[in-house]
């Protein structure tokens, strides 16, 4: 690649800035090799602790690595990913940037500390392409409370033939906290399961909510009522200034008791001793936690040691099959970006709304 | 009920025999007061242990309750389920009995046991009652399997933050061995998952497959080919002298490294010792098994300390809604057997093939 590829000025520079795979590289490599150079040096970045990680945030590079990548990125046009940990402005670094693709989709937070909230960089992010694992996340979730499994496995552990009567989804009303594409995803699962989706967006006009796939949309001041009307409510809205503690303790006393909760939006969506304080009094008979305020979560947070929580380190999303759909997706952006079909390219972060 | 009710000979005895709420015999007497007296002797039949519980089979009445018990069953024109641990033949237990609803959909050999294959009872059965709950227990068990949930709770024990790649469902196949109401409504569910269903059944044409929602239908003959190309491997085949034994050793032998084996059919159905060596030696990568030969499974049973093995107690068909919708079932086919419309009761038992 940026070694072999012929020298040519005329050619668009991308550069890859967190780890991937080298096959997904190559195929990168190989879509417009007349028209892109592209850096791919995994010896400067991370190495994978599991498939589709994209990096370890304690990794260092050596001065002289240190050297060699910013050497690199202050020839780069586009980026694959925002690279991690650097101290200068981005505008500093890579003075020819015109475009970068995430690897995430909730990078609304980074964009504005970055300070890129004004700028004119083009973002593409990875939203959609964690719709369906998250919705899979949600499912495996709220099946593992329904059928009991944590508790058949200590049975199991013990030798012991119980039976027992576990819970039907069918029927049960599920609520979807932003009903954005990873929502909708849910909410066409949830019915495919014959339980009855409904969600709280912006509005709650029911042309909205018949596009949404769901049964009937609360718009904000509804959310109490909407909560008290769930056996299972599910946070998958970006993190922005509205959302933040949007269920407090409030919001909670509200909601149906013995309701199960999961989060895998953003941990500030919640203020997390409320939800504490609801699943010590059982009012949340369970909860699946993907998100926190704080990661990693800290030894003392209390949600390790609840046997009606679990903990999942923010790996929801991740499955062996994102770089793969990663690669396309940036592939596809890429052909757009060479045409001048800017408008084609998807998802475009909303610098405004920051998701 | 039955003390309440104005005597009437020309009224059908309608008996129950196995553990039901009451609120289910009130809606069952009051479907049809004039036309049916409703039996319903809590005190004559075991206390049920937990909600959708026919009986504890270890239960028994005293000689007195033994005496009242019998004096009831004469009289039944329809039963409840089959009375268990009965020595008597049922024809001489029950003289007038017409028609029998069972609480259960795999009664054949039953039926067979009892020696009633030829006999002109009309017998209902509770098949798809239960395609529902089962068909979540197979995708609780895969996703729990797929999304390392048993390794993540202990990792929160450990309070252990290891961010880490789960496996997606999309594009994985999904091989049904036993295409009926179950495996159906599995294959619906899979589609949603956007896996790929094929399935196992008598013939392999194309639009039967289409009629059953499978991508692919194989026969028997080509079931290797099938268990060779799938992720996960679903048994939902009633017990049949067919499916005795139908995966043994060559079966296990033929299964895709790394697939995921979920039973929710009959034990009979499985070699467990071909199925216990291809668990061992990592060739089928995680178990789920509803079904034993022998149940309750025995505690010398190796399955039971096995690690990539979920044991569950023959309850996966077992959920807080089930006696609801059999009672609904009941009082639909209670109607058309009243308006003499024996064709419309279903689903009724097909004593040839015993399913």
């Amino acid at each position: 690649m940026t070694d072999t590829a012929p020298r040519n000025s005329e050619r668009l520079v991308a550069m890859i800035t967190s780890p991937l795979e080298s096959e997904y590289a190559e195929r990168i490599a190989a879509a417009y090799p007349a028209q892109v150079e592209l850096i791919y040096r995994p010896d400067l970045m991370p190495a994978t602790r599991y498939v589709g990680d994209h990096g370890d945030p304690a990794f260092r590079r050596t001065a002289d690595q240190e050297r060699e990548w910013h050497e690199l990125l202050a020839r780069a046009d586009v980026l694959w990913d925002f690279p991690p940990n650097e101290r200068l402005p981005l505008h500093e670094l890579a003075p020819k940037l015109r475009w970068v693709q995430t690897t995430s989709a909730g990078v609304g937070q980074l964009v504005k500390r970055l300070g890129l909230q004004n700028s004119d960089l083009l973002i593409t992010t990875a939203s959609g392409i964690h719709a369906q694992p998250l919705a899979e996340f949600v499912f495996a979730a709220l099946l593992y409370y329904s059928k009991e499994l944590g508790r058949l496995r200590e049975e199991q552990r013990a030798k012991l033939w119980n039976r027992f009567c576990g819970i039907e989804l069918a029927g049960r009303t599920i609520a979807i906290i932003g009903p954005g594409r990873i929502g909708q995803e849910i909410a066409r699962i949830a019915r495919t399961f014959r339980m009855r989706p409904v969600a709280m967006g912006r509005r709650n006009d029911p042309a909205r909510a018949e596009a949404l796939g769901v049964d009937r949309l609360y718009d904000h001041p509804e959310l109490k009522q909407m909560l008290a009307a769930a056996d299972c409510v599910v946070v998958c809205a970006p993190q922005t200034p509205e959302t933040d503690n949007l269920l407090g303790a409030d919001e909670f006393a509200a909601i149906k008791p013995g309701a199960v909760f999961i989060n895998i939006g953003r941990g500030t969506i919640v203020d997390e001793s409320a939800l504490l304080e609801a699943l010590q009094d059982g009012r949340i008979a369970f909860a699946a936690l993907d998100v926190f305020r704080e990661e990693p979560l800290p030894p003392s947070s209390p949600f390790w040691e609840m046997p009606n929580v679990l903990v999942n380190p923010h790996s929801a999303s991740t499955v062996d099959t994102e770089n793969a759909k990663l690669t396309e997706l940036f592939i596809r952006n890429l052909g757009h970006y060479l045409a001048g079909e800017i408008d084609r390219m998807s998802p475009q972060l909303d610098k405004r709304q920051l998701y």
